[in-house]
């Protein structure tokens, strides 16, 4: 008889079915506000993790990256690709999963999709930010890009700032409609808009979240008034930004990690040495965020490695509440360390 | 009613209980012989991978590393940890599990334990390094430390160059007794011996496998004549070695990659500019492999990301022919894309 796998060969998966089984379970508003405090609780520890740019492997088709960083305690790490044309081919452009484990014998403790969480994530990274830097009392928010991102970014802010309108506008209608099927019955009231202009119109908050390749001017000057908070998502790699160098230079710019945001972020197109804020500061009260009401506030976001370790923690910690996983038999556990060999020859 | 994940979400995953199957399935000698030619058809196509160090995150129990690469056409990377003090806690000193993809969209198509597929490719690695350098006609070895890579070697160095007869010891001698006893009815000439001095007596192959964390001398100058091939593969990070550094100075030195093999092999004893061989060069005739009957020949191992991807190749070649596999619903594969909250939604 083959012996059942020791439990210290055993990782919890959570398959993409869990995590929606989660993100149902829990709600996608309230999911985002506890992860947010879990991504805030990290960021004010920012000086005790373990940073590095992610390790990227570039192709002409995409890019494949693992994004790994340690508090110490756990090491984490996200798998993930960024492929343009997938879309075209009935392929997702974005893919993700991601491990979590002990700092102290290396083990994995969580195996997990992240393609879901990632856009949690992000959202509850955006709106966590927003809470920060956006003028006091923001009810309206521009949404211009309606893909994947569109509904988590705007359920995040809804739940943690209290938006009541979010003016969607998109080059492709469809996605327009798609969003706005999905955000019926959410709360919020939502304006689907014509052009950038009217999305903006009104808005204390303007989110960016388009997926164009080349260095595109989604938001000009001249739309971008004063008080303002923007939040820019879509820039996320070398060649890929979505605002005009003006409105970068007229902002108080904030961002993850500088040494990332500097090559993949909106920041690209200044200086090297132009003077951003990390976030992380802004939590910690080490730097001021917004200073006046007419300050215009840009989140420069590219995403890091931080975020996903957050989000890993989350959804360790929910494997009890929700059940909501299944264990892999993933890690070779011979009764004597150095019998490997005769392990395997008697499972035979 | 849910639906069913689809095909595109799925990603196959090879657990320890289906890798023993593998193993048990095919043989593994037989496995062995077929992987080490999998890694020499890789090694001869050296020049058309990606090649970086590893990532390693260390903390004062020991290391978590990542190691990737690409051959353009498909991307692997394998994590694996490293903490000696494992084994007093009744876990694994290494682990590792690893992942295989395509590079065109970035989409992972395996994800396998490595934990026993690394010490079938390691073991595969040398025995394939051996054929290249150790004399024509080989027929003893000398396997110095007994523990979880002794009894691969052994059958790899069997299988690969025609072994008769092993020499065991180890300073334990309870692991000696174990590789006698696993190797009994191998058709291998099995003689556990009281010194290192007794194992090399007569052998053309020495094989060193220990797990000293210190700088050790595991062979010294006298107990090496000339004409022997020396196989060092413990010494795998900073402060471990296992050879005393008037034999390298003897020695023509082969490695796998020299910008890692200078921090983490035998020669981090030796000047940063000491001469050594490539082991693909040696494959492809660039450089010559073994040049005289007299020449002590070491191949200072260490372990290299491009021997993983070929055994994550050669496994993913081996789904079909096994069955030994399960899908994981991995990826989240909306219908349109650009709806992913109405794919969570709909779950829901």
């Amino acid at each position: 008889m083959k012996p059942a796998p020791s439990r210290l060969a055993m990782v919890p998966f959570v398959s993409v079915a869990h995590m929606m089984e989660i993100v149902n379970g829990i709600g996608p508003a309230q999911l985002m506000t506890e992860l947010a405090d879990y991504i805030e609780a990290d960021f004010r520890r920012w000086e005790s993790f373990d940073k590095t740019p992610r390790v990227a492997a570039h192709s002409s088709d995409g890019v494949i990256e693992l994004m790994p960083t340690s508090d110490g305690e756990n090491y984490g790490f996200k798998y993930v690709n960024g492929h343009p044309k997938n879309m075209r081919e009935g392929y997702q452009t974005v893919t993700a999963f991601g491990v979590l484990s002990n700092v102290n014998n290396g083990y994995p403790i969580l195996l997990t999709e992240m393609t879901v969480l990632t856009a949690l994530r992000t959202a509850a990274t955006s709106a966590l930010a927003a809470k920060h830097l956006a003028p006091k009392g923001s009810r309206t928010m521009a949404m211009i890009g309606n893909g994947a991102q569109c509904e988590f970014q705007t359920l995040a802010f809804r739940a943690l700032l209290g938006i009541e309108e979010v003016r969607l506008y998109d080059i492709d209608g469809k996605a327009t409609e798609k969003a706005a099927r999905n955000l019926a019955g959410s709360g919020l009231r939502v304006v689907s808009c014509a052009s950038k202009e009217e999305a903006v119109t009104g808005a204390e908050i303007v989110t960016t979240c388009t997926a164009d390749k080349q260095n595109a001017t989604i938001l000009t000057d001249n739309m971008v008034g004063s008080g303002i908070h923007i939040n820019a998502i879509g820039g996320d790699c070398p060649g890929k930004t979505e605002l005009h160098r003006d409105i970068l230079l007229r902002s108080s710019i904030f961002v993850e990690y500088p040494p990332q945001t500097r090559i993949e972020g909106e920041i690209q197109q200044l200086e090297a040495n132009h003077p951003v804020t990390e976030l992380w500061e802004v939590m910690t009260g080490r730097a001021p965020g917004r200073r006046s009401a007419s300050e215009i506030t840009l989140f420069d976001s590219v995403g890091f490695a931080i975020e996903d370790f957050s989000a890993l923690r989350y959804i360790r910690d929910q494997l009890e509440r929700t059940g909501a996983y299944v264990e892999l038999d993933m890690l070779a556990d011979p009764d004597d360390p150095r019998d490997l060999f005769g392990m395997v020859r008697r499972a035979g």
